[in-house]
């Protein structure tokens, strides 16, 4: 019984191309003979579609989009200061457009600092955690305005938007997350300042505790947390926090584990009813675009996640086993893109032609 | 022609007594025999406060405090958790309270690693940057509200306010500072997401860098901050942000410069309406207080800012002075936080009996 999943991939801008095409590569090789296949659909969109076609994402688009089983992202974003972009916002009309429309209320980002990766900190006990990051809500629902703009009484407000659905359905998450793994739970805020969020995901923890007695839960303010970041990072289990502050701590969480050229991330709707989208934190780096210089592990990592996702458990580990290896194995040499996507792909193939005899 | 300066104490709770005490004895030694001296009053406020009399911060405080020309605060908070604190807020009722209504609209908190303190990051070059916070707007405004509170239906939003007023007088103190240090400046927003408030930022200090034309600019979004903060932070010079970008990048500073017992800060009204506030960045830590574990240099280096602020930039660089050299000397046995005062004092005595020679 053969089952077929269809993927839409969005290789995008700068290195998205690249590294998607070994993420690919991955999820092809890891799901070769088996009874899953994966039916892929390109859509070209990003910087380059928008300078092609003035268009960022239709809702022709959207919809093709919605009708797939997963998505696989790259990165989006043209060269920073291109005047023909300086309107566009292709983040805010591309990334987080499908994150809203798809209902993406998880993001998810793990972080471990891999053995044999050189992490910027210069000690740190066993790293292994994962922020759930809201991703519908917050200061990123872009309910802000401006009047009297380009005057001197020029005042730009924007409004972060919480409420007890959104809360509470990533809280629950959270708590799920934490019960499947070693039940420790972080609630990062800032609720001595932002009080009416504050108390609302303050309140919101505490209620859904009382659900999960075995797990333990404390508070950070966000400010706290980037310290323990550095100073602490091994303490972490799941984390839980909002849009802007998931944000920033996954890109530390990113620099700390060795850079974010390793860290994946899943835009996830868990209750299914939209297609869950995988990505690197990274972003385009157009700058290195092209030149085979980009790592492609955080979007091979991704693929792990969107196996996660679909249920494809064995297959996930099986990728994430081969990118543990292949780090291992690195001894600070350059590879190109190409190269780090092959090494990965035959640590998975290898294995598994032994185990066939 | 001796100079009186009326200087507001604010000790506050768990450890901000005892590092003030000790701030203030280097105040004292540093001044002694000078033309200046400091009048002190102490002002009783607090978690402490609180809990006797009802009050966080009444009018008559306020302009008791208004009278003075500076004010040292150590740090206010009570015990986490603390059942009859529940609603009091001390943190927005004073310390917030005295930033917006005596206009401290620059927040100053400038880093170094000082040679000698183990910092986390396993490298790092010459760190010395200056962050320049705002202090009176953004998320901090406290113009947020909530709806249907503790209804399944509740919605909570905060208003980030910013303003031409309030964006560009801090730009502006930003580019002086940047013009008498290294001449760099780099705006840290999210301006991908916060787009009204971002895009004021951006175009102040696009139209304040014209004036400043020797001035290096650069922008990075608040994520992209952070990971540079762990793998290059000797790349800054003077960093403007908003309040709460500001709040959360200071503290990761304070880590990676070996801790925020040595971070100082300045709440500062830089037209000289109200009196500033110097206070270091750490908290009230009351699992700590009353031990003599806590490290006073963050108040100590927080009287420097103040001896700046007054014009006493002598007595500011001897201060500094015996601080480095006191954090040279360390061995990393432990020392009392008087003994570390103590230290700091006879650095700089000892070298101005031996000038008067
Ligand atoms: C590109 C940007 C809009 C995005 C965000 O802020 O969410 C990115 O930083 C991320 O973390 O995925
Ligand atoms: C105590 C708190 C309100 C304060 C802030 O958020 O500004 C503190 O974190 C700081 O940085 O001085």
């Amino acid at each position: 019984m053969a089952r077929t999943l269809k993927l839409a991939l969005i290789p995008g801008d700068g290195i998205g191309p690249e590294v998607v095409t070994e993420a690919v590569k991955v999820l092809d090789a890891v799901t070769a003979g088996s009874d899953v296949a994966f039916e892929k659909t390109h859509f070209s969109l990003g910087a380059a579609r928008f300078l092609e076609t003035g268009d960022v994402l239709t809702d022709d688009d959207l919809a093709a989009i919605s009708g797939h089983d997963a998505i696989l992202l790259g990165a989006v974003g043209g060269v920073p200061g291109d005047p023909r972009l300086k309107n566009a916002n292709i983040e805010r009309g591309l990334l987080l457009k499908l994150r809203f429309a798809l209902d993406h209320y998880v993001n998810l980002r793990p972080t471990t600092i891999y053995p044999g990766v050189p992490s910027p900190l210069a000690s740190h006990g066993d790293v292994d955690f994962v922020v759930v990051r809201e991703g519908t809500e917050g200061p990123y629902v872009g309910n802000g305005g401006a009047i009297r703009v380009g005057t001197p009484h020029e005042i730009a407000n924007e409004v972060s938007v919480n409420t007890a659905y959104g809360v509470e359905r990533v809280v629950r998450y959270a708590f799920e997350k934490a019960a499947s793994r070693r039940k420790k739970l972080t609630l990062v805020h800032k609720t001595n300042v932002l009080v009416f969020s504050g108390s609302l995901w303050q309140s919101t923890v505490n209620r859904v505790a009382s659900e999960y007695p075995e797990i333990a839960v404390d508070y950070l303010h966000v400010d706290a947390a980037t310290i323990f970041f550095v100073t602490d990072p091994a303490r972490f289990d799941v984390i839980v926090t909002d849009n802007l502050f998931g944000d920033i701590l996954t890109d530390l969480a990113g620099a700390i584990s060795g850079g974010i050229g390793l860290a994946a991330s899943g835009n996830i709707n868990p209750d299914g009813t939209y297609p869950s989208m995988f990505e690197p934190v990274h972003g385009s780096a157009p700058d290195i675009a092209g030149q085979q210089k980009a790592d492609p592990t955080a979007a091979i990592l991704s693929v792990a996640l969107l196996l996660d996702h679909l249920g494809l458990a064995d297959q996930a580990a099986r990728v994430r086993e081969a990118v543990v290896a292949d780090i291992a194995a690195r001894d600070g040499s350059p590879r190109t893109t190409t190269q780090i996507g092959d090494a990965i792909v035959s640590a998975i193939t290898t294995p598994a032609l032994e185990n066939s005899h």
